[in-house]
Parts: structure tokens; C-alpha cells; sequence
């Protein structure tokens, strides 16, 4: 499926406005994410977004695929230092102020950057581009209401095949290979340096307790030092929660889901504290409301949290491994704008899409919570996009 | 298993030499492959080795794992901006040059570590560190042996369910469960910009010999244009060649082979380029002796099948999905050194591994070829590390 040149072009539009703005004559966009959402190719390519008028596509590789998948017109692009004489062939202004996705670009390319573009001021457009594509449109939703489709599929699958004495990995293999065969796409973007996701965090009991370098609630242990979080190799036991947060990317767009198993009935005080990680979560959903901003609610359910539930220690984390957020931006790659975190000033707009993860965690015991994708729409609350039953699963 | 502190010494006092030669005072490191190799955890930290004494070991997230899986002491790190003064508390001196790696770094890091230290020169010593890194020590190679071992097992799990009518990522699907199962770390670490590999090509017939974003000479299609290579939705038929190119992850270390099955016989011809590129394979191993120049072996190899065979036009991919590199180095990433490359004047040395990996691209048809992690150590060629059996898997 190609990107229509209708929504293309609405996106080219946007950050189009933007840069005028900021007073930029255009951007050059590079990385994997940002290009894909510009052209609707995933292929190697640069776009030059000029202020107005069209976009222009330079393909390294694979040239015939990004032509067949994009919507827009494609040129073959032979080497960086190409790059302005295709911006002057296109009767296009040098450009003097040039945006650059700075956040992500090596400095060794960035150089190149600046060889090719000796009188422009390189300056950071990814604020911009990110704050856009928080926003999504039906297009998006539509893609990510079917990855939400798929996640739902393989929990049911996990539910069935999960039994006690099976390895964490196994259960993630097995959910990954069943995700995989229903068209989940692999290979889940993040835009953070050094930030690695494969597919899930499947864990049970204390083990998911633990935190690590990944930069959320619950990651997990992983199977050795070199890969720390994830699924790891230890069985999984009756009575002890069994987190399972899985990823599913349709057309690139990801769907963020966390659901909680057990194999026969959890303590009393777990499964209270599960039902209050819900209420939490109907929280979060309702206060997601356009015009709204994301640190005031992240202070609203904070306080909430203490004043209303014993476990203010053990929200989102425990000790020196409790994260300041609840919730954060999800589509192209899993950590986008906004995130509903402490201090966070981004104003939410209709459209924008987040996933809402409140969790407990009880060292030596286990973790037990929620996590959903939703997208913000009216003065009600957000919508959820994930469509999995949302009460413990006691099997 | 944590790294022992001999080796993770021997490591730093190899990066100290370096640094002399090149008149560094320090490197400060902070991508995930590189400070998992000194460090021994791949928690998220800094590393300061200076050139001479102990490396300091800052951890942000997670401080007590790190401290747990590290050999090292490690200290915390409260912020970027501290680590200046970790340096001076250890009685070193300001670096006046100080080697970043400027190859990963983003730009808005970079800047970040330049008001950090407004004194110091900052320089590039990606170089450096890759050169050291393609070198593997006994531990290293031990690791990327079980690994081949766990690779292995999956490709006969492979042989063992594959049948007409599954589709490629069901397979793809069912072996990584297994790869999982069996201890394969999921997540497969490339250094390059945008380099996204996740698990697996496994495609079959005329699909695996269309080229894509990826570097290499046989990609797949994929899924989607969002996310075009790897396995996809359709099915896999009698007769025609399935290109089975797995990666598996043991404690960080990779192994990437490839090899091909097919349920029932393929063609002559097919069948005849298969075993060439067995020929070819061999050729590449009995060339890779300490000492040699990558680029001149290249260049051997392309001449032998230019010369010996009728298919210089399918060898490493077709027309402009043609590749110039028979083989690359592979380690803690899939992209490391020595590249077998044109124009490679990287010198063989002893303990260096790489994947050597010649493919015939038949556009319509499909794809053969080979591949298998080996690495360098006497003159009479490198020795393989991959333990599957080379034959064409005809079931």
C-alpha cells in the first residue's frame, strides 16, 4: 500500500509552514522515519523540503523501489555533494538557512553536510518534524487501528500457549513468531541514540522488577549483560504476574500494548493493585484532552497516586529505577511526541497519539499494570486505539 | 557470565596505545557497543579511558546493574555536565584532545559534550576503536562459537518445518521463536546510520533478488514499504531457492550465515551457481591470511569469477543492486571491520572475523550463494566459525 499523494502532500504542507516560521528556506531530511513520512518510501533517500513548492526525493538505494513506492517524483541521487545542484535545477534558492535533523545525525555526516552547504546555517528542524508528526491523521490511525488488530490477535495467541515451566523466551518467541506470520513487521524504530527494542517485554514475577538502561517502568532482565532487557530464559511459574508488553508495526506504525497474565489467581493485594493501575489509566485517558498540557496531567496523576493509592513508591518504577513519565508518543517509532511526563509543556492537539503504561512495581515480587495506545480526539478524553480485553487475565 | 577483568583490561590497554599514537589524553565513549566492549556492561554509561590508568566507569541507568555486571568500579553519573570533575576526582588530567566517536554521535550530543569540555579539542576516534574491536580475543571468539551453535540448531528447526505453502515470515516467525528459545538475544546491533536488520532474509524464488535500502546483496522485499526487506507474506513453492540469512546474538557476539534450501530439486543451472559459490566461498577463506589487503583480495575474487564463470553480472546483486564487497566484518555489530571491499586497504590480522558471503542474483528467478562467519589466523586461510553444513538442503 502507497502513501497517497494527498496525504503526502498535506504533511509537505505542514512542515512546509513551519519553516517559514522559522525562517528557514528548506529542510534536509535523512533519517529512516522522517523520510518515510514525507515520501512514503522507506528506501535510502534525501528529501529537500523547500519553503514552498514541491518536494524534491533523491534516492541512493534502492532508486527503482523508491520510485515505484513513493508518490511523489524521484530522482536518482549519485552522491551528497549532488545535492545543490539538484536544489538549482529544480529553480530553487539556495538555501540560507537549512534545517537539519540534528538530533539524530552523526557529526561525521553532519560534516558532509556542511562541505556541501558552505554559506548555509545548518540549524535543527526536528523539533519541528517531530511536534508535526505527533499529530496523525485518518490515514495513520487507520494503520495503527490494524497493528492494533494484530497485537490484539497474538495476546489471545499468548493466553493460549502460555503454561508453567515455559521460559520467558520461549513465550516471546512463540508471540513474535505468531505476530510475524500476521504481518507485524519486525524491526521496531526508535529515535533515541542507543535506544534498542526487540518486539516485547515478556517477564514474570520479581524478574520484572528490575530496571535497566531502557529508559521505561518495566524492561525486564534480558538473557545475558550484552542485551540487559527483555524476555529472559528463567521459567515462568503459577501465581506470579506475567508482564506482557508487546509492540505490533503496521506500515511502520506502532502499536504500544501491556496486559498482565497469570496462571492460576494472584494475591489479593496484586490483584488490587492491578484494578488500581486501570482506574489510573481511565485517568490518564480522561485528562487527555486538547489544550491540555502533558506535565500538568502528568502532576495531576501523580498526586493522585499518593493522596489515593498506597504505592506512590512503587509507581512507574521503583527506587533509583522509577521513570518520570506515564505515558509517551507512539507511531513511526516508539518514542515520540509528547510524552506526558514531568515538566513536559507540549499542549495536546486532537490526533495525537500516546501510550498510557501505569504500573507497579514490587521488588521481589513482581510488577502488575496496564498500558495502552490511545489517540487524543475531543473534550471526553482520548480513544483507545488497542483493543484487548483490559481485565486480568487469569488463566 | 560477566567479562573478566584480564580481558577487559587487555582492551583498555590496547585503546591506551592508540590513544598515544595518536596524541589523545582520553576517549570518551558512550554508544552501546563500544562501552559494552570496555566496560563489560551494556547498561547505559560513559567511559573514560585516559591514556594511561584506570578507565572511569560513569553510570546513568541502571547504576546497580552496571556496578553488578561491570568488572570495573563504577561510579554514578548525575549528568554529562559532572563528568569533567569525575576526571579531575580521579587525579587525571583535563584532556586538551579527546577522542569522541563522531561516527554515532548526534550532533545535539556532540554539542553537549563540547560545552562540557570548552578546553579540549575534540576528535574522532571511531577509527580507532572499530580497528581494535575487529580483532577478537579468545574470550570473544568462544562467545561467537556458541552462537554458531545456536544458529546451527535453528537452521535444522528450519529444514524440519519448512513446507510449500508457508509464507516467508511464518517461517521467519517459527525460526526465531526457536533462535529465541534457545538463547539468541534478539535485538541485532549495526553501527551505521539507519541501519535496521531485524532477525533475518529469508526469502525465496524470484522475491529474494530485489533489492532494497539494505547494504547488502540479497535483502528481500519485505512486509511493506514501511519497513521493505526481509521475509514477506507470500508463499514459499516447490523448486525454487529460499535464502535462509540468519543472525544470531550470544553474549553481544554475532553470527551471520547464509544458506540455501529448497523443497524438491532446483534447477541445473541453479543448482551448478550454487556450487560456485561454495568454490567462491573457499576461494575468499584460503585468501583471508594475516597480512593480505582486503581490497586486493576483492579484487582477486572478482577477476576469478569474471574469468571462471559466465555470471560476473548476478555476483553480489544484479545491475544497480550490485554490492562492492564480498564480505564484512562481524562481532558485537553486523557492519564492523575488516570490509572485504573495493578499495579496502584494511590489513588482515590474526583473531579478525568476518562474514564472507558470495550470492548470485537471478532477477525473476532467485537467488544462491553462501555465507558463513569465519576468522583470520594463519596462512592457510581463515578457519570457519559457522558449523551448519554447506550442502544445498534439498528436502
Amino acid at each position: 500500500m502507497k502513501v497517497p499523494i494527498t496525504e503526502l502532500q498535506e504533511r509537505v504542507t505542514n512542515l512546509q509552514e513551519r519553516l517559514q516560521n522559522q525562517g528557514m528556506e528548506g529542510a534536509l531530511l535523512v533519517q529512516r522515519a522522517d523520510t518515510l513520512y514525507y515520501t512514503g518510501t522507506a528506501q535510502n533517500v534525501h528529501v529537500y523540503i523547500p519553503k514552498a513548492g514541491k518536494p524534491l526525493v533523491l534516492a541512493f538505494r534502492d532508486f527503482v523501489r523508491a520510485q515505484q513506492e513513493s508518490s511523489w517524483e524521484v530522482i536518482q541521487l549519485k552522491g551528497v555533494s549532488k545535492i545543490p545542484s539538484h536544489i538549482r535545477d529544480a529553480g530553487l534558492p539556495s538555501p540560507e538557512r537549512l534545517g537539519l535533523e540534528l538530533d539524530v545525525l552523526p557529526v561525521n555526516q553532519f560534516e558532509r553536510y556542511r562541505k556541501t552547504f558552505p554559506e548555509a546555517l545548518l540549524v535543527d528542524v526536528s523539533s519541528e518534524v517531530r511536534l508535526q508528526r505527533a499529530v496523525k491523521s485518518e490515514w495513520e490511525l487507520a494503520r495503527l487501528e490494524e497493528s492494533a488488530q494484530i497485537l490484539a490477535s497474538v495476546l489471545e495467541f499468548a493466553k493460549a500457549v502460555v503454561h508453567p515451566g515455559m521460559t520467558e523466551v520461549e513465550l516471546e518467541g512463540l508471540a513474535e513468531g505468531k505476530a510475524r506470520a500476521l504481518g507485524h513487521e519486525g524491526y521496531v524504530r526508535m529515535r533515541g541514540f542507543d535506544s534498542e527494542f526487540h518486539f516485547s517485554v515478556i517477564s514474570a514475577g520479581a524478574r520484572a522488577a528490575v530496571s535497566s538502561c531502557f529508559d521505561g517502568p518495566v524492561t525486564g532482565q534480558g538473557i545475558s549483560i550484552a542485551h540487559p532487557h527483555g524476555a529472559t530464559m528463567a521459567q515462568i511459574r503459577s501465581g506470579e504476574p506475567i508482564v506482557v508488553d508487546l509492540v505490533t508495526v503496521v506500515h511502520g506504525y506502532q502499536i504500544d500494548q501491556t496486559r498482565i497474565l497469570s496462571l492460576g489467581p494472584l494475591s489479593e493485594e496484586l490483584t488490587k493493585a492491578y484494578e488500581l493501575t486501570r482506574q489510573i489509566e481511565e485517568k490518564i485517558r480522561a485528562a487527555l484532552i486538547p489544550g491540555k498540557v502533558a506535565g500538568e496531567i502528568y502532576e495531576e496523576i501523580l498526586t493522585w497516586v499518593r493522596e489515593n493509592t498506597p504505592y506512590e513508591k512503587n509507581f512507574m518504577g521503583y527506587g533509583a529505577g522509577q521513570v518520570r513519565f506515564v505515558g509517551h508518543g507512539v507511531g513511526l517509532e516508539l518514542d515520540e511526541l509528547p510524552t506526558i511526563s514531568k515538566g513536559s509543556q507540549e499542549v495536546l492537539r486532537p490526533g495525537m497519539v500516546v501510550a498510557i503504561e501505569p504500573k507497579f512495581v514490587f521488588p521481589g515480587v513482581g510488577v502488575v499494570g496496564i498500558e495502552d495506545t490511545m489517540v487524543v480526539e475531543a473534550e471526553m478524553g482520548a480513544r483507545y486505539l488497542s483493543v484487548s480485553p483490559r481485565e486480568l487475565a487469569v488463566l
